[in-house]
């Protein structure tokens, strides 16, 4: 096959798989906003005939052709169609290795492991889910020796999700995180309830909530004709292009934080969305370039601008003008440190920012060494609960509040937890690069998060996913990835706040 | 070709189309409801691709031969597969003669004019829509054009929404009508102001007009888990599957009936869709057969039950609790004459069951005369206020209010709207018919509609589009079409109300 002719079809497929992904993300979007419970029955069934059109699509003969064609032609293409055939490549390397009968069963495996997985945390039976967990792990060995039998199983999950990751690197970060971050936590808890959060839980009606909110994206200058605010049980990000972000949250009434940093959070992910370059539009690679990448941005906004005092400053006088009788005698400084509280605790993400890390830890030991076959699922339990206990300090009542609390693993999603640890600290190195040119405190308290936006944009967002993960971090930073940043950047701040 | 192999390659393609439909209606009603304003540019987009594709599926020479196969063995078909093989059919026809660019072209100007008509209304400024409207009209001319010649335009699409539905027909039914009606809303406005209306538009919280929405789909008994409640800037109805409804509504701070005669009304469609019949799940005919008989339903119980003394009586309770002050010293019987209040008016969403029907017959002469090349879409706005005078005897002050208010042109509905006053009419005969069965009256009182929609159920909604909308009105009353049940209905009622 002629390269142009390679080209011409790849075209044409990337453009109706790109509508077929439109319509998926739209309908998976509804169901999980808008549409009445039942529509779930006839949604199953339109995926299951979209999803076949969308495999046939791509998985044939005259495809395989195109990409092999394409890949050696590979030096010859512009920089956005090269990365879109690399990714097609990837997509398709692992389609092409596993058997059509094992892959379509996996995807029924994993429909059953959902529902068992809820079944399971709802009565608190591990029994239910172990069966399933068992298998997904074992499939996803299998593929990583179809596809690479030359690298360890968990390194190939975690190059997947984030190319260039493996157990060696992060063997090393976790590790310092976890020197730093045990002692530094141990001093927290030590000093106990130093300052108020009584005004934490009170009751603010929704409807004020929701208004926040429309502040919340002014200030971080959203402009909503381009981002959505739904509501959902778990709050989450999705987008369409970059003129169509949506983002969610979940309001609780006894609350108003958890709605505020979900919001800011949510955000964060849709300004990387919405400012991928315009060159980039209609292409598949304009998104985020990884999860981690991703994650960094969230937990930059969420943590690094919005837990800041700078930004309790700017929101207080909004927060006292909407809820005057809830936040009645509190200052925008006993705010802050309200919302920088540390503690241990069970659930991964209610976690603050100190004690987070050591959550994705515990999952992180437990994959790599179910994936080695050194633990067994039915061994998880107990290995949970004790790494708990030496991490966090803490016990853990029950499964439900332990090892079940996550949907990841029943989602077939091994490899992927390292992903929020990585972004955290990802975010820490990017605002020390980012103090050298901007007084990020400065502008924050002037309402001017913009010009934070236009910074990251000029480094990371506009590339997409021209960039790999390291090089992002390279052309944000100027050097690689050095998780010191994380680490005193949050030494600084937890002695400061605790008076350490 | 055999006819096994016919109805095969039918059901195949009809799997796939009925697929892309859920999608593209998703995409709709989420464009509609839920998706930030930019939204619209991607999905113009994806549209165009998938429109492509499912053209493609139909309109190819060898389904074509499928249609022919099934036509010949047209008596050897079960009825439910007749049916459907005669609408596709009837489908294809169109399709076989508009050229694809043109018809995809179309389905991007759709999403582009809807965009337009809410620019343009909130602006109050019609030359942001007229170069969309004269194209879609352009459009409506030419596949009339190429579909049958012979026919007139107008007439070709009135009889594509109401099969056998033409100018002559509604030039008689219309001139009828307006021959009793004129007279009548004379005699109601000479009689002047004789009951209170003064609580009409007290400020409601629309957070409480939403939980009033909520009772008023408890009382019309229709399953939650099956339909929802979305919220856009014109109310609407739409279906998926007889177990995923959508209606929507639109609050007004100070005008609690807007809303809630918007929920019975579109609640009125939804419990077409909700009880056609299991046997036709999955198929293409599980919908409502016609516009009018769709309307005769929504406005059925919108105004035949909604506005009746015994419903007023039911749910005024729950308004006195939900807006103690805003109805302090008003009782049912004062709200079943406001909300019956007769007078003419610039909304026809808002207008009442007297005049309402001069307001679609003023759109009717207007399409009519648009589609014969009579008036220019430039001329427009000045014919609509023209006629709104000479109808109503009303001024029409800005074009927000005039024919800027409704959606339906701007989604390519031409020959749409005398379904409503058709509707209206075959109402008024249906219920006739029903109360020789029930007691009407008495199950509203009872808060028993159920057994109202079971019977509904029986006569009409279970056979779904299985009959055509003339044999379904015979079903359920016995007999054809007869607009004096209309008359006297609306004359019965307006001499009670207004002591003429």
């Amino acid at each position: 096959m002629e390269l142009t002719k390679a080209l011409e079809l790849f075209n044409e497929k990337k453009r109706i798989s790109m509508a077929y992904n439109h319509a998926f993300g739209v309908m998976s979007y509804d169901n999980e906003t808008a549409a009445p419970k039942n529509s779930s029955i006839g949604l199953a069934k339109t995926f299951e005939v979209l999803s076949e059109l969308a495999y046939k699509l791509t998985v044939n003969e005259e495809y395989f052709e195109v990409i092999d064609v394409l890949m050696e032609h590979i030096d010859e293409l512009d920089p956005i169609t090269r990365r879109e055939a690399e990714l097609a490549e990837k997509g398709l390397r692992m389609m092409r290795k596993i058997p059509m009968e094992e892959y379509t069963s996996y995807q029924g495996l994993l429909m059953e492991a959902h529902t068992a997985w809820v079944d399971a945390k709802l009565s608190d039976d591990y029994s239910l889910f172990e069966p399933y967990l068992k298998k997904i792990i074992a499939f996803h060995k299998r593929v990583a020796e179809l596809c690479d039998p030359s690298m360890d199983p968990y390194d190939f999950w975690l190059n997947e999700y984030e190319k260039g990751l493996n157990t060696e690197i992060l063997d090393k970060f976790f590790g310092k995180v976890r020197e730093a971050l045990v002692p530094l936590i141990k001093k927290v808890v030590e000093k106990g309830e130093i300052f108020r959060t009584d005004f934490m839980n009170e009751k603010c009606p929704i409807e004020l909530q929701r208004q926040l909110s429309d502040y919340i994206m002014e200030v971080m200058h959203i402009n909503r004709e381009d981002c959505s605010i739904g509501e959902t049980e778990h709050p989450f990000t999705t987008h369409f292009n970059k003129h169509d972000v949506r983002i969610t949250t979940h309001y609780h009434e006894d609350s108003v934080v958890s709605n505020m940093y979900s919001v800011i959070h949510e955000g964060g992910h849709a300004l990387y969305e919405l400012n991928t370059g315009d060159d980039l539009i209609g292409t598949t690679i304009a998104a985020g370039t990884s999860m981690s990448i991703h994650e960094s941005q969230s937990r930059f906004y969420e943590n690094i601008i919005g837990r800041s005092e700078a930004f309790c400053e700017l929101i207080f006088p909004k927060i006292k003008e909407l809820f005057p009788v809830q936040f009645d005698g509190v200052n925008a400084h006993d705010f802050y440190l309200a919302v920088n509280k540390a503690e241990p605790s069970l659930i991964r993400t209610e976690a603050d920012e100190l004690t987070y890390s050591l959550h994705i830890m515990v999952r992180y030991e437990l994959e790599k060494r179910m994936m080695s076959g050194e633990l067994t699922t039915e061994q998880l339990p107990s290995e949970w609960n004790r790494l708990y206990k030496e991490y966090l300090g803490i016990d853990v009542p029950n499964n439900r509040q332990g090892m079940l609390q996550d949907s990841h693993w029943s989602g077939g999603m091994i490899g992927y937890f390292p992903s929020y640890a990585l972004g955290s600290a990802y975010g820490a190195q990017i605002v020390h690069s980012m103090k050298k040119d901007l007084d990020v405190e400065k502008l924050v308290r002037e309402n001017r998060i913009d010009i934070i936006t236009a910074w990251l944009t000029e480094k990371i967002y506009k590339y997409g996913m021209l960039l790999r993960p390291a090089e992002v971090l390279k052309n944000a930073c100027g050097e690689d990835f050095d998780p010191d940043y994380y680490i005193n950047y949050l030494t600084e701040k937890m002695t400061s706040i605790y008076s350490l």
